[in-house]
C-alpha cells in the first residue's frame, strides 16, 4: 500500500518544531524539509538560544537538509514552515534552488513577499495558507504572553 | 598616541580572509566586523567546504560577532566585506541592526542593491568602493582559474 503524506501532514510537523520553539521561549516558528515524501530535515527557531540572528527555522533546516543530502542544493525538496519567510530565509532558500515553499501564516511586516517572488529563485514554486489558522494562533499566543 | 584604523585597513583584513578562501578553492569574499576601531569577528566564505549555501563569508563573521558581543544586535559595529553582500546576508544584516556597511566590488548580478537599501535596517548607512579593485580582480582571478 502506498504511503503518501499530504502538505497538512507535513505542515502539522512544521507546526510541531514552532512547540518546540515556543515550549523554549523563543518565537515559535518551525520548519521541516520534505524529499520524495520524507521529512529528510526539521528546524526550530533558536535565535534567543544561540543569540545569533540567522539561527531562524527555516536556516537551521536547510543547512540540516543540505548535510543529509550532501549537497548545498535542494532542487527536488519542498520547505514548509509555519510562517512567511523573511527576506534573509527567502535569500537562503534561492541559492539553495529549493523546489517548493510551502508557508502557513503569512508575515506582511517582515516577510518576503514584500518584494515579491522574484526574491526566491525562479523555478521555486510557492504556495501558502496550510494550517494558517493554527501557525498564527501559536505566535498570537506568544506575543501575548510576552506583555 | 591614538592608533586608529581606516577603512581601507580594515577592508585589507577583509581581503585577507577573501585570500583564505581563494586558498581553498572558494569563491574569494572576505568579511570583518568592527566595533570600536577592534576586530571582533572575521569570516570568509566556506559553501563549499560545509556544502552549505548559508556559509558566506557575511553570515560567518556576523554569528562570530554575536557570539563575541554576547548579543543578537551588532549595532554599534561596521561590517566590511569585499563583495557586495546577497540578499540573504543583507537580510541577516536588517536582523542585526548593522550599523554601517562597507562593501568593495559591487555584484549586479546578485547583490542585494538590485531591491535598494531598503532590504537593510533603516538605520544602516552603507559606504562602497573601497579596494574596490583588488577585491573584484581577486574574484575575476578566481574565476578564470575555473573555466
Amino acid at each position: 500500500m502506498l504511503s503518501v503524506h499530504s502538505d497538512e501532514y507535513f505542515m502539522q510537523q512544521a507546526l510541531k518544531e514552532a512547540q518546540l520553539a515556543f515550549d523554549k521561549g523563543e518565537v515559535p516558528v518551525g520548519a521541516v524539509v520534505v524529499s520524495q515524501n520524507q521529512i529528510i530535515a526539521r528546524g526550530h527557531n533558536q535565535t534567543e538560544q544561540f543569540k545569533d540572528i540567522t539561527a531562524h527555522a527555516e536556516m537551521v533546516a536547510l543547512t540540516a537538509a543540505s548535510h543529509f543530502l550532501d549537497s548545498k542544493y535542494l532542487t527536488d525538496c519542498t520547505l514548509y514552515v509555519t510562517l512567511e519567510p523573511c527576506v534573509m530565509c527567502a535569500g537562503a532558500l534561492a541559492w539553495a534552488q529549493l523546489d517548493r515553499l510551502v508557508y502557513g501564516a503569512a508575515d506582511d511586516k517582515r516577510g518576503f513577499m514584500r518584494f515579491g517572488k522574484r526574491l526566491l529563485h525562479p523555478k521555486t514554486r510557492v504556495e501558502f495558507g496550510f494550517l494558517e489558522v493554527p501557525c498564527r494562533e501559536l505566535l498570537t499566543t506568544f506575543f501575548k504572553s510576552k506583555r
